[in-house]
């Protein structure tokens, strides 16, 4: 298999609930106006916390600095895997758990962090450029790794990138077991064609930027029953939106598509106080007991917490894995 | 005739070029989500200087105010002319130009300061509130005035507004003629069913909100030989767009429509300072002349300028009329 490093330096930012109205500008050109951008790398997820923004150079000069926008110090680059049709696995899952035992696991031990965002299309790793020679050495074992420069795939050897560098300590690092949260609502992960977004427009717009959802006494509820998460992104000019059927229902029905009809997703939320980034071995921790059961997840990494998305039939087998894990630890 | 108050009570703002930004987030909300706002009355132009914003209280408050938000003082009321099919003029022209006799000049012979602002569907003639009295006694001669309230056409008797107030002086003003500016722009007055609307979402919000021309370096050359100038109204429910053919032919051509295909419009700037909201007879010195030669004119106030459009084919002889009122002052 394949490992491409991708020609996008990426930002990890946050903005905060009521700060949103006073991005709205830079947000709506970054996600509707293609042509007066050079952004090729927008992600935009809500949570009941705050909006996660994952963009690229391009885009993070859009946001101006203020009390509202939180900004995580790195540069991140996007690993993305890229099966040459001689699947090695026999597996049928998609998503994260595909690259469980391949990427997550081996960069975990490496205590390299990742930030996951799984999207319609495919599922970006992303790695600080500054682990950019561990994560490269870790992954050559298993992976032909390129990069991409300029639309060019050039082939990357681990002593190019390492340049003797040492690789982070090699003991398993014990993991802490977050608590989750599994709220009720159920989610689609959809894509649109992006000459069909301006359709949607004003439907996305009301649902991201005028919501009563927003408001942070609507958000969580005290059982987390339910949970507001909103997660589009515009990434090498494909569109993904994941949502709830209730935010669903506001679309029109003949543009979104998603991979099979009727298709449902239920959430774990990971962490009880926020993750931060440097923990390692998080997305480990639950894609490895779903790729030893072969169930499929998305992953989204957000400012605050993690979220997988695994299908409702595997619910209950998921939730007995986590009890599991946590009498263990 | 019959003379309507509307059941609107309007605010007349201004919001800087440089602050836009700022108010992208109520603005987008009270032209596209008819659903979260309370708003009947809302019109927005771009001029060189800065957007003039007018909108009922329900809007008024979605603005938050900020050094870039001029508001000014006074509460107007839109008035409107219906024609009850028995027109009583021969007269074939549109817009100010069937008032200019019967309403405008009466009011600037009264000292009544008027905001105009002419739409694809009639033209709106706002007044103070406090203006209301000598408005109706003045116009009660030649109107049935009515007040609109809650949905009903109640009739108004000068006396009952009146309430013992004086009339305004009476003499005939002295009007200030002030320079005017003929730009090359050609001007089209259009509308657009308000369900389609979300479909040209994205292009609009494009023109209005990023187009480079509301950069102050590109807004007026020094010959004011290009003017940028674009006026969207959603009032009661009807659209009306006034753009020029370099930003009309961004939108689709099928949803646009207007009178008849192909009419084309020229402007006349009035003032060459900003003319205030006080001085009273700029529009009948305009309305007047081409009332008399029976040339149609739609008319929009702004914050700082007036500007007339007339057709094209009549653009000679208004230079003419204009010239010879100079002379003559």
């Amino acid at each position: 298999m394949d490992l491409h490093i991708l020609d996008h330096r990426l930002r990890v930012t946050s903005i905060s609930k009521s700060g949103l109205e006073q991005y709205t500008h830079p947000l709506i050109k970054l996600i509707f106006l293609r042509n007066r951008t050079r952004c090729k790398f927008f992600s935009l997820t809500e949570t009941p916390e705050n909006y996660t923004v994952v963009l690229d150079e391009e885009g993070f000069k859009e946001l101006q600095p203020s009390e509202h926008l939180q900004v995580e110090g790195s540069t991140w680059l996007p690993l993305n895997v890229v099966s040459n049709g001689n699947a090695s696995s026999s597996s049928q899952a998609v998503g994260v758990t595909k690259i469980a035992k391949s990427v997550i696991a081996p960069l975990a031990e490496q205590h390299v962090s990742v930030f996951m965002l799984s999207t319609y299309q495919t599922d970006f790793i992303l790695v600080r450029e500054k682990d950019l020679a561990v994560v490269v050495e870790t992954l050559a074992e298993e992976f032909n790794v390129f990069r991409e420069e300029g639309g060019e795939s050039v082939p990357v050897h681990s002593q190019d990138a390492c340049n003797g560098l040492q690789r982070n300590g090699r003991e398993v690092p014990q993991a802490t077991v977050h608590p989750v949260l599994i709220p009720e609502n159920h989610f689609c992960v959809m894509s649109l064609d992006p000459d069909t977004l301006p359709a949607i427009a004003t439907t996305l717009i009301d649902v991201l930027f005028y919501s009563n959802r927003s408001k942070e006494d609507a958000s969580v509820d005290q059982d987390m029953e339910y949970i507001v998460f909103f997660s589009f992104s515009l990434i090498d000019g494909y569109i993904s939106l994941v949502m709830d059927t209730e935010a669903q229902r506001q679309f029109p029905t003949d543009l979104l598509f998603t991979s099979s009809s009727g298709e449902l997703w239920r959430m774990v939320r990971i962490g009880g106080q926020p993750l931060g980034f440097d923990e390692c071995g998080i997305v480990a921790q639950i894609s490895q007991p779903l790729a030893d059961s072969d169930i499929s997840a998305y992953y989204i990494s957000t400012f605050s917490f993690d979220h997988a998305l695994v299908p409702e039939e595997d619910l209950a087998s998921v939730t007995e894995m986590l009890q599991a894990q946590r009498m263990s630890s």
